[in-house]
């Protein structure tokens, strides 16, 4: 009987997905572990960078920037075989012929993102828009799991939303779900984009104007507003009448039936969803009432979202007769 | 060698499906003929009935009314073998289901037409939602050919659209298109449901609430406003308004970019297209601006999307391996 060494001298190797979130300001990026159906995955060695910006060269250079983070990650997880890269991005995006349309603070219009980074990496990319995974991961995994008719609202600097119905999510081809671009009833009487009043951003911005001395966010006019601050009050109060008057339209238009709010301003919790509840109610009449809940994956819903996009690449190549050698 | 008659004394048997078009007042009815794919198909006999309403049993009441009029036209055609038939209602309609879940002027409440109805005539039925069936033969034929991201937005009495988004129609379990029913910005400066300004129905009504004597409709609304009447112009240019509201709306919460409008208002033609162009472009940012036009099948595009959706369970029958004969 030969002897089994106790320990191998071979690494053990995993398979992993490189996922990465592109911001305007910052690219998170993380490996993605496989699991179970129905599990949120674990992500290892979550880490932030600056996103690098080329005002001329804005494609060209985001696919070198990403490609020098898979070589990095490559080289400090080499217990882990990093299978496919799943990728978002803001703006407007073309995930079925994977181009990036327009993204207003990055620069790039119509360029191949998806091709580029193939041939860069070698490897399968699932290439996306990050609302719309982060919405994938909150339908498969998260507080959307089993809706057929559902808002993703993620609320944060800017609003953008990812809308499924009848189980499928809403594409035409990068205009579906620019629902902060959207012109909503404005506090002074006329009507304007709906982001410029219910963003978090729109929320501390609104409040600096009235106090220049500000230097909070969201955040601080809620904790202002609960204080007895009228402005604050005022300013909160009208951001939730913007994002009631969307979330109205969505159900009286398409039938959406669940409101899943994530982004920083579903942090505020009840203080959000009770008054919001109330004014969608006001602008229903026969329609049902959506279910409003919090997003579940948090911060990481659009690296999980970009990550099962990708994986949903190596089950169709596995499942294929016969497909050439992963690297 | 037998002798063989010129002319046989069984009358040739052509197939049709006889199609219902049933409204609040009146039900149309029509044998609808196959057509080539592509083609328009031909309708024989189109007629006109009261509708059968009863506010205790308004389901079984339709379906013997509709049942009354299969036998009548199968013995008034006996020429045409009737294969399947075709029912829209208007109101909430769970096509999936075959289900009228809700309908203001007709009075039921989930009742479940299509097994109803299909065991009455003993054929196959197709049961859907009247403005649903008129968007899919305009898609199918008409003027929203090749459309993926497409709105067919019927402007009568009251509003309603179906939805196409990705080359689906959207259902959300008959929820989907009720933009008549989804809020606008109202002339007095509130907000109110859109058909409530941007309807035939409401431009006649508002102008009857300004003269109590006018015994018009839209179209005199449209006479007087190019006449000089500054209440009709008033009028017509706020039922622009909200239209426009909805449609942008459309176009920026799912990417709307084809508008084919339907109805009586349609008729008004440039009157109403170009104003509404000129609108909807100033409630728009990056959006590309739809393209607006006018409906082609006119009104009897109800009646040929409820045939074609009746032919198609008879096609779908006809590739199964095996079924029983058809009546």
């Amino acid at each position: 009987m030969p002897s089994v060494p106790l320990h191998s001298s071979a690494t053990p190797i995993v398979s992993a997905v490189l996922a990465f979130d592109v911001g305007g300001t910052d690219t998170k990026a993380g490996l993605v572990l496989s699991a179970a159906p129905g599990e949120v995955p674990e992500i290892v060695d979550i880490q932030r960078f600056r996103t690098a910006l080329d005002a001329q060269r804005p494609g060209p250079v985001l696919v070198d920037f990403l490609d020098g983070l898979l070589r990095r990650y490559a080289t400090e997880h080499p217990q882990l075989r990093i299978a496919a890269v799943g990728v978002t991005v803001p703006g407007l995006v073309d995930e079925q012929r994977g181009i990036g349309i327009y993204a207003a603070n990055l620069g790039w219009r119509d360029y191949p993102f998806r091709a580029e980074l193939e041939s860069r990496m070698q490897l399968p990319v699932s290439f996306g828009h990050d609302v719309g995974a982060a919405g994938d991961a909150e339908v498969a995994l998260g507080a959307g799991q089993g809706a057929e008719n559902a808002m993703i609202l993620v609320v944060g600097t800017g609003i953008a939303a990812a809308l499924y119905i009848d189980g499928r999510r809403l594409r035409a081809g990068g205009y579906a779900g620019e629902v902060g671009h959207a012109m909503a009833p404005a506090p002074d009487g006329g009507l304007q984009i709906m982001e410029a009043t219910g963003s978090a951003g729109a929320i501390g911005r609104r409040y600096l104007l009235a106090h220049p001395d500000f230097s909070g966010g969201a955040r601080e006019v809620l904790t202002l507003a609960k204080a007895g601050d009228t402005v604050a009050q005022r300013i909160w109060a009208e951001a939730i009448a913007a994002l009631a008057f969307s979330i109205a339209q969505a159900v009286a238009m398409i039938g959406i039936s669940k409101v899943v709010i994530g982004g920083g301003l579903a942090e505020a919790g009840d203080e959000l969803f009770e008054p919001l509840a109330k004014q969608i109610d006001q602008l229903l009449s026969f329609q049902p009432r959506p279910v409003l809940v919090k997003a579940m994956l948090g911060q990481n819903a659009g690296l999980i979202g970009s990550a099962l996009k990708a994986q949903e690449l190596l089950s169709a190549a596995s499942s294929e007769p016969s497909t050439g050698a992963l690297p």
